[in-house]
C-alpha cells in the first residue's frame, strides 16, 4: 500500500525560508531569499541567494531542475524580480521562460522598484501567483532589508546584557562578565547578522572592546564610534583590529579642535578609520541613521551603556530590543542601570515592548521584542 | 479485549500532591499533605489536608475507602505523623490498623519529631514502604513549612514588579501600574498563599496599599510594616482595613519618642496594630524573622521598594525571588531600580538565582529562583 501524503504550500515555504536563513549576514544589503522547485509532491530544484551580486535563488532552483522546471510549481519567500538596475537579469523573466505553472509567495517585495510588479508580470504570463504564505515569518526574516529599502535607514537593535535586577555595571564600571558563554556567543552570532555594531566612546574606554563576530564564519560589523571630542586612542582595539571603523565626531570640537584635533583626525584616519562630523552639540540619531543608510548599512546592533541606550530610545530610532538577563543581583543605587538618562518616561507613556518572546540561553533568559513608539 | 496499563507510583504521587495543593495558604502552620488510597489499580479513597487542626489527609483516605482499605496501597506526599503532641492522633497508628498493605512517600517530614521515625514505625509493623517518588516537587510545595519546622523562621519570598529595564518607579515614585493585571492577579493569590506581607513605612505613605489578597477566596496575609520612626498613619488602609497589621518600630526613636510617641503608640494599638520594637539603629532582619517565625508565621512576602529589597537581600533572610517584568522601558539614571540601597556586590560575589524558572503571565514575564547565599 502506498500512502499520498499531500504536503501543504506552508510545507514548502518554511524550506524555501529555511534555505533563506542560510545566508544571515551574508546577503547585505540584498534580503535573504530562498526557492523550492516542487513537481509532481517531489523538489525537483532548490537554492538560496548566498550574497549581494552573486545569482538569486530562484535561478538557482530553476538552473538546479533543469527541463524538469517545466510546469512546476516554484516556492520563494519574496516576490521574485522585475527590474534591471541591478548586477543580475530579472528573476520573472527567468521563470516564464523555464515554464514554471505556478508561483507561491511569502511576501512582496517591499522595495518600491518590485513591490508587487513582480507578481503582475507572472500572471500577465499566466501564471498562478498565491501570495502570503508564512509572510509574517518571512517579515522578520527580512526585517532588516525592508526598513532600509524603504526607508533608507537601518534597522536597529538595542542589545542589553544585565543582572536580574536590571544593572548592566557596577558603579564602578565593571561588567565582564554578567552573562555567561551561551548568551554571549549568542551577541557574537548577533553581530555577524548585523552590517554595524555602534557604541560610544565611554564603552571604548571603559572596556575597550573588539566588537568582532567571535562566532563561526560570522562577518565582523563595520565599527560605529559616537566619540564628540575625539577621544578614542588610536591604539584601542577598534582601531588596531579589522574590519573598518567609523568615527562620529562633533565638528566644531571648540577647545578640543584646531589643528591638535586635525592632527588627532589625521593619526585615527591613518589607522583606516572613517570620520563623520556632526554640527550641534549633540549628535542627531535620525541623521546618524540616514547617514550609515546612505552607506548601504542596513542594521545596525547598539552595543551601549546606560546613556547610549537611553539616547537611542528618546530618539526614537530602536527597532527591536534584545535583553540577556542573567541569573544574578547586585543592587545598588548607584550601578548603572540598563537604560539611563537624565530623562524617564512615565507609565503610561512607557516604551512599549510587542511580540515579545522569551527562551533561556544557557543560563540566562532572553527576552525580546519590537518597540513601538 | 481489555487493556491493562500500569500506572507508576509516579502517577499516584502526583495526584496525591496535586489534593494537597488545593489548601495552598489555608494549612499553615501545617503542611499541605494529600493522599490516594490505591487497590487492584483503582483509587479507592483520597483527601487532603485542609487546615490545622482538621483531619489530616492519610485519615481521610481511610476513612473514605473504609473497609476496602485493607491491603490497599497508599501514597502520601508526607511521611505520615507519629508523634501525639498535636491535636489529631498519629497517622501511623490509623494506617496500621487499617491493614494498609504498602506505603508510598514523596519525602521524609522535615519536622524533627517526625523524621523517619514515622517510617520505621510503619516498616515495624510489616508494611512496605518506598519514598522518594516526586521528592523535589513534594519538597517545593512544602518549602515554607520545611524551612518553618527546621529553623522556626519563615520562608521568605522577595516579590518585584519590575519594568524591562529594572525599574520599579520612576523618580517621581510613580509605580501604578507596572504589571498588567494577569501579574496583578497572580500576586494577590501569592498573598493568599503566605502567612504575613512584609514592607517598609516608605512604601505606605507612598501607595497607601492595602496588601490584602483580593484574588478568589485567598486568606489575607498579616501586614508586617517596617517604620522606625513610626509615622504610619491611623487612618491608613493598612490600619483601617483588616487583617492584623505588626508594626516593626524602634524602641529608642531619640526625639520622637517620649509621651507623644506612646501616645502614637496607643492611637495605633487602639487601631488593632500589634508593635514590636527593635534596639539599635535598624532593625535586624534576622532577628526579625525570628519574632515572626516565633508567632508561628511561616512564610513572608517582601513586598517593598529599592531599599527594602536591598536590605533584605544584604541582610541574607531571601529564600526565593520572584521578578515580574513588564514589557515596558522607562529609562532614567534616577527612576527606583528593583535593587537598590547603598551597597552593591561585585559581579563575582552577586546574589546568584538558581533554579531559575520562566513563564509568561499576561503580557508579563515571571523569573522566579533560589537565592544560594
Amino acid at each position: 500500500m502506498v500512502f499520498f501524503i499531500a504536503m501543504t504550500d506552508e510545507f514548502y515555504m518554511a524550506k524555501a525560508l529555511a534555505l533563506a536563513a542560510r545566508a544571515r549576514g551574508e546577503t547585505s544589503p540584498n534580503p535573504m531569499v530562498g526557492a523550492v522547485l516542487v513537481k509532481n509532491g517531489k523538489i525537483i530544484g532548490e537554492g538560496y541567494h548566498k550574497k549581494a551580486g552573486g545569482p538569486h535563488a530562484e535561478v538557482i532552483a530553476i538552473d538546479n531542475a533543469g527541463d524538469r522546471a517545466k510546469g512546476a510549481m516554484l516556492y520563494v519567500n519574496l516576490e521574485p524580480c522585475c527590474h534591471k538596475d541591478k548586477r543580475t537579469p530579472p528573476c520573472t523573466r527567468k521563470i516564464i521562460a523555464a515554464g514554471i505553472r505556478k508561483v507561491v509567495i511569502a511576501m512582496k517585495d517591499p522595495n518600491p522598484k518590485v513591490s508587487g510588479r513582480g507578481i503582475t508580470e507572472l500572471e500577465s504570463a499566466g501564471i498562478k501567483v498565491v501570495s502570503e504564505v508564512l509572510e509574517e515569518k518571512a517579515a522578520r526574516l527580512n526585517e532588516f532589508y525592508t526598513k532600509h529599502i524603504t526607508t533608507g535607514q537601518p534597522f536597529v537593535l538595542l542589545k542589553v546584557a544585565m543582572t536580574l535586577d536590571g544593572k548592566i555595571a557596577t558603579p564602578e564600571g565593571e561588567s565582564k562578565w554578567i552573562t555567561g558563554e551561551k548568551a554571549r556567543s549568542a551577541v557574537h552570532s548577533l553581530r555577524g547578522s548585523v552590517d554595524a555594531v555602534l557604541t560610544a566612546i565611554g564603552t571604548v574606554k571603559a572596556d575597550n572592546p573588539r566588537l568582532t563576530c567571535r562566532a563561526g564564519e560570522g562577518r565582523d560589523p563595520v565599527r560605529v564610534i559616537i566619540d564628540p571630542r575625539l577621544e578614542v586612542r588610536p591604539d584601542s582595539n577598534v582601531l588596531c583590529i579589522p574590519p573598518e571603523t567609523i568615527i562620529v565626531t562633533r565638528r566644531d570640537r571648540g577647545d578640543r579642535g584646531g589643528p591638535e584635533a586635525e592632527g588627532k583626525k589625521g593619526i585615527l584616519m591613518r589607522r583606516g578609520a572613517r570620520i563623520i562630523e556632526y554640527d550641534g552639540e549633540k549628535v542627531g540619531m535620525k541623521w546618524l541613521l540616514k547617514e550609515l543608510g546612505g552607506m548601504g548599512i542596513t542594521s545596525i546592533l547598539v552595543e551601549g551603556g546606560s546613556s547610549l541606550n537611553s539616547y537611542c530610545l528618546e530618539s526614537g530610532i530602536v527597532d527591536k530590543v534584545m535583553f540577556f538577563i542573567a541569573p544574578k543581583i547586585i543592587g545598588g543605587r548607584s550601578s548603572f542601570p540598563a537604560v539611563g538618562g537624565n530623562t524617564f518616561r512615565r507609565l503610561e507613556e512607557a516604551y512599549r515592548v510587542e511580540d515579545l518572546s522569551v527562551k533561556k540561553i544557557g543560563e540566562d533568559v532572553l527576552i525580546e521584542g519590537y518597540i513601538r513608539y
